[in-house]
């Protein structure tokens, strides 16, 4: 049995953690922090992990692997040193996820804590990136909105079928701003009403960048996305690279679940049965994406690891059109971390993961 | 006092304007009509309607004044005598919103009822066509999505700022789709969940392109959109029209509400300042459609007549993002029609209107 | 017209206070207090109050009529040197309900901060103590749990035909737990999920329980509840009085509404027919209260001053069950408040409260 | 592994017995029936259900184990072929919930399909049942409401510390009302509203009843409860028994979830640590039941099979109130039915059920 810890178990993605490494036949969680609620049993923080019986500490004890669930910055202050000593990690922070640590200061308002890690780090798409995956023993666990952008994206990209004038409208359950308190959050506030955020400029959109442009049939360097300057040369053709990305996230009045309708430019006309074949193909031997042939709902996800997507031409203006699904707190943050964990340690990458989702 | 009559009082719609006539201080309502419920009293299909000592008819009695909630076809053809008899009319259906009968024909299945009404309807989106409601005695009530997305794009599209690409993705809740029973309506399917429909073409979106196009400036002839063939001419220019649109809308857990985020490139470098300027000078003189400098909940519209937009330039795309907000059976339904009466009557057109929104 | 203000108007019963004042003929609300937004705009804070041109002050103005939603204690310091300027006070705070002092230490952890006043204070549930409103200066508006109770539960006692054996099981909206951050109102935490609360002694029992005591045929002298000893003595009868309540609120996933499920033992066997006549009986005149003929839903009464009431038989153990519906923030709080100004001033009680709820 | 079916996989308990059974170890689903959806594949009725490869038939097809789902009288018809074939079956629906044929006919209006195999059923609350659950081939699985009740109520019975008028206020989301359409569970209808239900008597009262009076301490024979006629003896003595149950449920816009609160008055001054020591003993075995010292949330159990339990004192009236949470699809219908059927074949009761609740 593999002995886990888990950085800050007290947020949501650290009990989530938790919750599905309850049922890993082949993890077994040790040991568990979080400053906040140092010195209490898990039980007391988190009711329905109860099962457990660990207490919660100021550090991590001994461990074979470790996630870490600590906001930015704290995240890769708390796993250089793990790092440092061999020990993989997963980090559910931003903290590794863009290569680039003139980007990460531009968006996250101070320095990389660790900029010497950078270059070890893999970006934990685990479908996308799969031998990295394996490889590294420091993985960036992706963000919950690229998660699903990309993965909705990436077929169309792979394939050269879109151009790069790319919209990504996506709608997120309240969950994923995590546990701490806020009046956006508050029920009274939060509940029977949408709203837009992030309009500015959110810091899931360098990471949707990064990753499309790295992918892009035959791109450019991709130019780095500075917070308030237009970069992307406007003589970019409508075929050429690199994506012109705007991502709008909403909130949504439900608890978990993400999902992300994206628009782009087809290149060439395609019916929707091609695409559909197209997406199929892509992902025959994917565990956790199932291309959906009618618009999926976030329910059918709740809980558990799986991706929907669902692609579809909109005939009338040559434009591909994909939505996709999944639990942020799952595929989104936890289950995709322990499917990396899966990829690394070498199990299978389902194990302790095939749960069906809870519906309704 | 106006005598007014309402068909179809048993939906969602028909009872919205029930309530909201209750406080209109120069109408009062006397007829309500409703096969399914013919003969109850109001109160007791409606609780929160006991207030009304009224009858459901199978026909609608002596009125001066009507609104149809009927679905579309039946709403034209009981419309149709009521205005032959000079009886002004509100149409709360889809039936005389397009003004091309083949267009109708294409999207609702069926040859339009009273195409000979067709010239004489107004399509009442007071604040984009207030002389021509004025004018009218037969009002073509706008859909609820294109309500919202109209008013998010029409000062971008009359000023000529953006190009023709335009994205409508819009969120809204579940009293949109009526009080009919369906799987997808259940609260165990719907609830804690979002999902997007229509992929596949909205009836909704003929007319978004229809209005829009008609405002488009130097616009070419609007060309029929046709349900499963693209006709918008590819060597249309980035900068010229007609507008192409993809919308998408989504359902949401929560009743009322729609929010619309509305994307297109703009065709000249603007900042965030000078739109939102252009903005507020648009709706300068406008009760019902308030210019909001941060992104707006749907709970701020809540039960009232307001229409929230909020515009904003994505600089690092050259993208106009504007949000709005809206009730779907106020500004979206309900409260629209009123406002129509009101102008058509010569009222102020906050005549019982004026509540503010039932926040939280 | 009368000139009004609301001391803070920050909160969730200070807005609503404001929204329903909006719609009344006679009063105009001229000034608002709330330290933690002195200087702002109401439209800033409250954005559904964007049609007054307000700002919120660090106290009132000059009024001829003040509300307090302050918080207990600070709300009698605040409102003592109004009432003793002969300024007309409704207070919704509790500060002036219980008529004891000692009581009030008991459950409020303090000394009463005007216990001079308490004797002028009158206890503002007008459909039962219309009255003594009518002639006060100093109203103590009813805690929310014990409007939707003691509306349930007055028709029973006052004709003697329930024992004092009497369970209220109340489930509110979480508006009714204020604006205020706190783990458990957070969204993550609230939604999709019921608990129970106060069960080791809520603040409104001694409420519920004055009051029925008060109403209670040749009740003994109601006898102080303590908040840790029973104090009921166990020889009362069956029949007897003063009442032994047990109070439980629940808290629900949605933001308005209480409904109240209330128990006690019948007297005499009864038929469902003649209670619902007793009740009919009882409110036959009040214009906020309605009588039932089926189980009512909360969101009949959404964001209006209705109260419905649904008296009905256990045959099987000859108990009276009697569940009760209402608006937590309108009769629960600001509406009940503006009837009670109303009263005072001698306007008809339903000025500027007659718009139906917002259903669905 | 056992061979397993599921008659009626098209509600929410079947389709709820199939996402457990996935993770069960000893047990494979084999074979499913629902006449709706004969000839279809389950994953294209339940895309959460993608997972199992299987079509939905007619009738089961060879199986060593089965359990019903389907609506009482079509239950047990279904199941007695099967019983008298020897296999063993858990019957979710209410056929053999009670003893008394005659009872039977006169809540469910028809008389028993199958009386002569009542004789044979156990009533399926393993924790109170356990031994006779091991022996039986026939399981009636207990009602939702009834599963809380008696968790909630038994140790207090047992111990002969409450007397006999007890009332049950429960609180339940809405799947719990199936999958079948209707307008109460219209989404618009029952989002953000509370009602009572059932106030003229439920079918899980007779069994609430039934149970309670089977383990009263020196109860005399059970009484029939008839429908409309009360038919406990008044002479009963405070302390006396059979229990004289009110039962009243709610609906609550929630998905899953059953609050019950449960109230009876104490035979004797305990105080609230002798009540908790007292219900811990009791369940201190039991792996699905967990007396918890605050009050739960329903949130803590949703999507796994355990009960929590809170009990406590109203000193000041001498009542038991105690508050129990589970999920109404896990420990009140599928869940409950796997502990069963692992306790019938010799399973760990625990086997494939004990993954932590889905929060939040």
């Amino acid at each position: 049995m593999i002995r886990v810890g888990i950085l800050n178990v007290t947020g949501y993605a650290g009990a989530e953690l938790a919750r599905l490494l309850y049922s890993h036949p082949e993890a077994q969680l040790v040991s568990i922090s979080g400053r906040s609620a140092a010195g209490k049993a898990l039980a007391e923080v988190f009711p329905h992990l109860a099962s457990y019986d660990l207490t919660i500490g100021e550090e991590l004890g001994e461990v074979d692997f470790a996630f870490s669930a600590l906001p930015h910055a704290a995240s890769a202050a708390a796993c250089a040193p793990l790092v440092r000593a061999g020990i993989p990690v997963v980090d559910i922070s931003a903290d590794f996820r863009l290569r680039d640590p003139a980007e990460y200061a531009d968006w996250y308002g101070a320095d990389h804590p660790a900029p010497e890690l950078l270059s070890q780090a893999v970006y934990g798409l685990t479908e996308l990136n799969r031998e990295a995956v394996r490889q590294s023993k420091l993985i960036a666990n992706p963000g919950c909105f690229p998660e699903g952008a990309l993965l909705a994206l990436a077929p169309a990209v792979k394939a050269g079928i879109i151009g790069p004038e790319i919209i990504v409208d996506s709608k997120s359950g309240i969950s994923g701003a995590g546990r701490g308190l806020d009046l956006k959050y508050h029920f009274g506030e939060a509940d029977e009403s949408v709203s837009a955020y992030g309009l500015s400029g959110h810091r899931h959109l360098p990471e949707i960048v990064q990753e499309l442009a790295a992918m892009w049939p035959k791109a450019e360097a991709p130019v780095a996305v500075e917070k308030t300057v237009r970069v992307w040369p406007s003589e970019a053709g409508a075929s050429g690279g690199p994506p012109r990305v705007t991502f709008t996230p909403h909130l949504i009045p439900m608890t978990r679940g993400i999902l992300s309708t994206c628009y782009a430019p087809l290149t060439a006309a395609l019916s929707d049965g091609a695409v559909q074949e197209l997406y199929r193909d892509f992902y025959a031997e994917e565990p956790f994406v199932r291309v959906v042939d009618s618009p999926p709902a976030t329910k059918q996800t709740r809980g558990n690891n799986m991706c929907l997507v669902y692609p579809t031409v909109d005939a009338r203006t040559e434009r591909l059109v994909v939505v996709s699904v999944l639990d942020n707190l799952v595929k989104g943050a936890a289950g995709q971390a322990i499917q990396n964990m899966n990829a690394m340690l070498g199990f299978a990458e389902t194990t302790g993961l095939d749960a069906p989702a809870v519906y309704p």
